[in-house]
């Protein structure tokens, strides 16, 4: 076995401390890497500080974190596309079932089995659980290990593999480009990501956001427009304007004001992961909108978005932390205080 | 003007009762049609008898029904297409703007100006009231006018023409067919008429029901399989079987498990006009599904609809009462008791 040094929470709501433990001696087709950065994603927050009733003390302890860059520092005997050395990544999904129609698809995001959670998930062979990146190594099977473009800063590539993914497939799947409006609600750690991709695809990009103070940022990140949602003047005046809405917001709300804002037989993808959301039918049916879901992606999609991020030199807007300071960047992004992600230095 | 008898309540809330009213002159293109049925439909139903809160007192008196099946007694000096004597039909929608995208489309349904509706709607050219079909005469303009096949029995081809084309349309819009299995969820007017139809079209069908009393009768119309939705098991063991969902329903109700339901990259689609529908998104997004909304048919799907249900001998399963019985019928329907539909015969 490896072992490697992690922060980890013990117990559903503990604080992060150092915690040494190990895993697995790499198979013949793993990757094992040295975690350079790891981005702190909202679900990360979810897991280590779940809310009253939603706590999973079997996944304890827990070492959070799925937004990783680091470096190849193993490879396995069957290892083909990685040399020590190489620049990596590795996002939020480790390993899927292979076999079913999400996963023939490309679409291991989807896999009918449930794919494999880079944290707090279950290995398919040996049922040990999963530990995240918030440690100073990982290994993963190289079909779930990505090449890192070098010229992209680190730190801001970490968010790339789950706020960037998260985005960027729903942003491709309805076609996202020239000539298109689209909407993105929630200016956080997706949705200023999601600007930033729409952006470089073409199109022209409307954010929708609570606060007022986050609309100069979002003009600067690329936005052509920012639509405070509690002005329901403004808000009206949106009917009928979009081609397409990405919804990032991790709150339950009511999703009416948005289907309306959609043209005639659009659609509004929501990511949030919350327990309810609600709308007015009659919002959904005039005009024939639809409402869809979407999260994370497939292979194919994380190196496409990759390459598009390289080429277009898109990286996240992170603020860097060193790893003795997660629960730090924990408390901030519970008030909310992050513009726009935490990154974690694991080296330092 | 045409003087008309006809069956209005004078104030929300009130009995129907008999109400003598001028319908126009006959415009170039007009047909008038001696009315011989009128189906009654849930939203007859609530705009006699609103929730409180949500009464419209500008469109009263107010005369309903949109089912209305007859034949031809006048024609407007340019209409080419029907002869007096012959055997027509109107549905719920008798105008729209006819330029915007959805009209262009054939969609007249989804017209960006809203559709005229065939009662407590305004006529576009002289902004006068529309009173539906529960009356002795209807008047409408050529093209929001079909054919009736004659070899259906007129009673139960009234309600095609808004149970029917209802769900008529996205049954076709979602190509269900041979090979696929799809879900009815409701069975009441809408319910079992699409039973029928996506039985006619070779799919397998299973109709969801709170009720297992209708079990049986459902297995007659046509469906293969009939699932009681308060049975948890039974509706765990759902998962991922249909290709479609048609929801029906008219009260508020959790979709989740519908779209658990779902196969990888299906739809639910729901009809019903409801203050609010929820959902879980964690249902919407595993297996990448949608919701939808449709409700009523553009021309030249009512005419395909039509046309299939002759070819099939296809009509509404429904009790005749006299018109005077009106109130007997929404009585009866505010309280379940119908199967599945009451149709009204004018001419009693």
């Amino acid at each position: 076995m490896r072992t490697v040094n992690g922060w980890a929470a013990q117990a559903p709501g503990s604080a992060l401390a150092p915690w040494r433990f190990e895993r697995r001696e790499l198979r013949p087709t793993d990757v094992a890497l040295r975690v350079t950065h790891a981005g702190v994603c909202f679900t990360d927050l979810e897991h280590v500080r779940p809310e009253p009733g939603h706590e999973r003390p079997d996944i304890f302890p827990l070492v959070p974190g799925h937004e990783i860059v680091g470096e190849v520092v193993a490879v396995g005997s069957a290892v083909t596309g990685f040399q020590v050395g190489d620049p990596v990544c590795v996002g939020n999904i480790v390993d899927s079932c292979g076999v079913c129609e999400a996963c023939r698809n490309g679409d291991q995001e989807f896999c009918a089995e449930f794919p494999t959670l880079t944290y707090g998930g279950r290995d398919r062979r040996d049922g040990s659980l999963t530990q995240g990146g918030f440690s100073d190594e990982y290994v993963a099977d190289q079909a779930f290990v990505y090449r890192r473009p070098e010229g992209l800063d680190p730190a801001g590539t970490a968010p790339l593999m789950c706020a960037g993914i998260t985005t960027w497939v729903p942003l491709r799947r309805w076609e996202v480009g020239p000539g298109q409006t689209v909407g993105i609600i929630g200016l956080g750690g997706l949705g200023h990501v999601a600007v930033k991709l729409a952006t470089a695809l073409g199109a022209e990009v409307v954010g929708f956001t609570t606060s007022p103070d986050k609309a100069k940022d979002m003009l600067e990140l690329g936005a052509d427009d920012v639509v405070v949602s509690t002005d329901a003047e403004a808000m009206a005046a949106q009917r009928g304007r979009f081609d397409f809405i990405l919804d990032t917001v991790p709150r339950a709300h009511d999703l009416s004001p948005y289907l309306t804002a959609l043209r005639f037989d659009r659609t509004l993808c929501t990511l949030g992961i919350v327990p309810e959301l609600s709308f007015t039918p009659q919002t959904l049916r005039f005009g024939r909108k639809r409402l869809a879901g979407a999260g994370s992606g497939g292979i194919t999609d994380t190196r496409e978005m990759l390459d598009f991020c390289a080429t277009h030199d898109l990286t996240a807007t992170v603020e860097v932390l060193p790893v003795a300071e997660v629960d730090t960047a924990l408390d901030r992004l519970a008030a909310g205080d992050v513009r726009y992600r935490f990154v974690l230095d694991l080296t330092s």
